[in-house]
């Protein structure tokens, strides 16, 4: 999963990443976790490391020849302020006219190479390219993340189900109210057992689920849409997966069903056309269309409505990663895995969003992990 | 615990962080998880925040009318490539003539703000000061990790004590090799149960725990050091705890009994000099000399060994955060809350590491939770 192709990096100039384990490129190239403050400084066939004197040796034994692992001591002078003057030494010490960085490149590193003559340039691609097309290993491991997904997902339409209608249409199950908390518990509940984190886990009911990202709180009610957004991320690789559906208790109403529908319309029509090549943009036109065409006008603003996010982001050691799905230049490549989840969203009524995780190929795209649409549960 | 002071920042500048609800200047102010690419600007007794437009609602209902929040999609102009233009042009449009950030801003949007004529300026202060000093609220939070460590730690304990010893001194468990996968397990299963997270939990066992961020693995063994560290955030605040035991099953032989010796007394040397007012260097010096005193020396470079890390780091929003507590300038004040971890670090032995967490008070220092050091395990 770390088999970087450097061979068209130039040898006059580096590309330079900062970061920890949470960061996607360093886990990318080392893989491990707990790590802090790194450098990693990629050129033609090499990675050179520089970390602090602890953990160097556990990065030894994580990584394969190719990649030399330096101690932050060495590098560090008397009256040194702060981290950046050893790292930016460190960095000179290559002798490298020019160093190519991500745009969120710390400000504080960037200054104290280029006042030791190294220019520091935004790189306007992706500091490793080769994250986007995945490969075997890497689908396997969101495969997987999206599998955990799957099943919290069954067990929350279980829950759902189970559940019986009290006064004013809440929902009761085991005897007490059922509210996005409980139920929010129970699903993270899943995924920790099947050796994963998740957090931030959606379950929003009602006109609340009109906020795309708001978790949720409180009761859960029949008649009403319920959304659940679950993103697991794996303790062992850092992959992640992510998959929504909508749920109602019960039988939904007019609108909600128009909605539901408009939204697998939107998706059936994305995935028809994705496939390596094809543009982006036209995707997700070809859904907003659908959305559009069933009458659902997107509005955007402080209230906004209608379909108003993108169609789908990337997925791998950032739960958001390139390619975007939204209304943006570049095409779909094979290997590109990537969320698709058309949603409307309407401050009277509620959400509907359906979200599948498909890795884009030669002639079209493949789920990761197929789910129930679950839609109205009796 | 968002109460900011902003009475002395000047109005021709402004403080502007940039990031999510990973990023602890970001909760602080807004205390939402689910956030990504928000800006802050802090004046004088005023915070603008700039979010994605689906956000910009779940923001506004969550904080007070101090605070403003604006939506990107007003500050997008068509052309744009990438997030920092639109967020350029909305700090531009306050007509400050400098920002200042902390230092690991993002490259992208300085060089968004300087071609526009906006003077970023790296503040050698952290960007809210006001973190450093926890009030009743946030002491609570930490110290209710902090239990949930020591709740955990005691499990760990129990299954040790449980385990019985078999051949070639491996512990077994409940019919089974007691390993470090197991025991880890256990322990962020009972983070879990009580709302919060633990990931890369250490237990790492014989020389393997000269590393010392070394997360361990394979069977554990009676009569060498096993160190526990861990670290669990909870989900509802996102404060962080973390506590360190090293336990041996059965006896410790000559060596680590005086390695175990040594940690403590150099850990009552910090406590007993802890208390606002003094100066870190002298706190971080004592704990270096206790061990020195007992004979253990420290090397750095790549194969380090004796006390080899700093003596504790500061708590709360971010698992490292400051003041850190090592041979630098400063004083600790009242209100820090710092761990206290001294440790020794042998190739042939392992490691003893024992941590606690600690609020500094007026004349003294405070444990946030106790926890039994354990040591031996009969």
């Amino acid at each position: 999963m770390t088999a970087i192709d450097c061979s068209n990096r130039a040898e006059t100039r580096a590309t330079l990443v900062f970061g920890g384990s949470r960061d996607a490129d360093v886990r990318f190239v080392l893989g491990l976790g707990n790590l802090e403050n790194l450098a990693l400084l990629v050129r033609r066939g090499r990675i050179d490391v520089l970390a602090a004197d602890m953990e160097v040796e556990r990065i030894r034994r994580a990584v394969g020849g190719r990649i030399t692992v330096w101690t932050l001591s060495s590098f560090r002078r008397a009256g040194d302020r702060g981290l950046w003057p050893a790292f930016a030494r460190f960095v000179k010490g290559f002798g490298l006219r020019e160093v190519l960085v991500g745009d969120r490149f710390p400000l504080g590193f960037a200054q104290a190479l280029r006042s030791r003559g190294v220019k520091v340039s935004i790189s306007g691609a992706s500091v490793f390219p080769e994250r986007r097309r995945k490969d075997r290993e890497q689908l396997r491991a969101i495969s997987q993340m999206q599998s955990v997904a799957v099943r919290a997902m069954r067990a929350a339409a279980a829950i759902i189900g189970e559940s019986r209608v009290g006064q004013r249409n809440r929902l009761y199950w085991r005897g007490r109210t059922l509210g996005s908390e409980e139920l929010r518990a129970e699903i993270e509940r899943v995924v920790f057992t099947q050796c994963a984190v998740a957090e931030g886990t959606i379950v929003s009911c009602g006109v609340a689920s009109a906020d795309p990202h708001e978790p949720g709180v409180g009761p859960l009610f029949a008649g009403q849409p319920i959304v659940v957004d679950i993103f697991p991320r794996s303790r062992a690789s850092g992959y992640w997966g992510d998959l929504t559906r909508t749920m109602v208790k019960g039988r939904m109403n007019g609108k909600l069903r128009a909605m539901f529908s408009a939204v697998r319309r939107a998706r059936a029509e994305a995935f028809r056309r994705m496939r390596h090549g094809v543009r982006i943009r036209s995707v997700y036109r070809a859904a907003a269309r659908a959305l559009e065409a069933a009458g659902f006008a997107t509005r955007m603003g402080p209230r906004a409505e209608g379909f108003i996010h993108n169609l789908g982001h990337g997925v791998g050691l950032e739960i958001h990663e390139p390619p975007v799905l939204g209304d943006v230049p570049g095409c779909l490549r094979e290997g590109d895995v990537v969320t698709v989840e058309p949603g409307l969203y309407y401050r009277n009524v509620g959400g509907v969003r359906i979200e599948d995780v498909v890795v884009v190929t030669r002639d079209g795209c493949r789920l990761l992990s197929r789910c129930p649409l679950f839609g109205e549960i009796p």
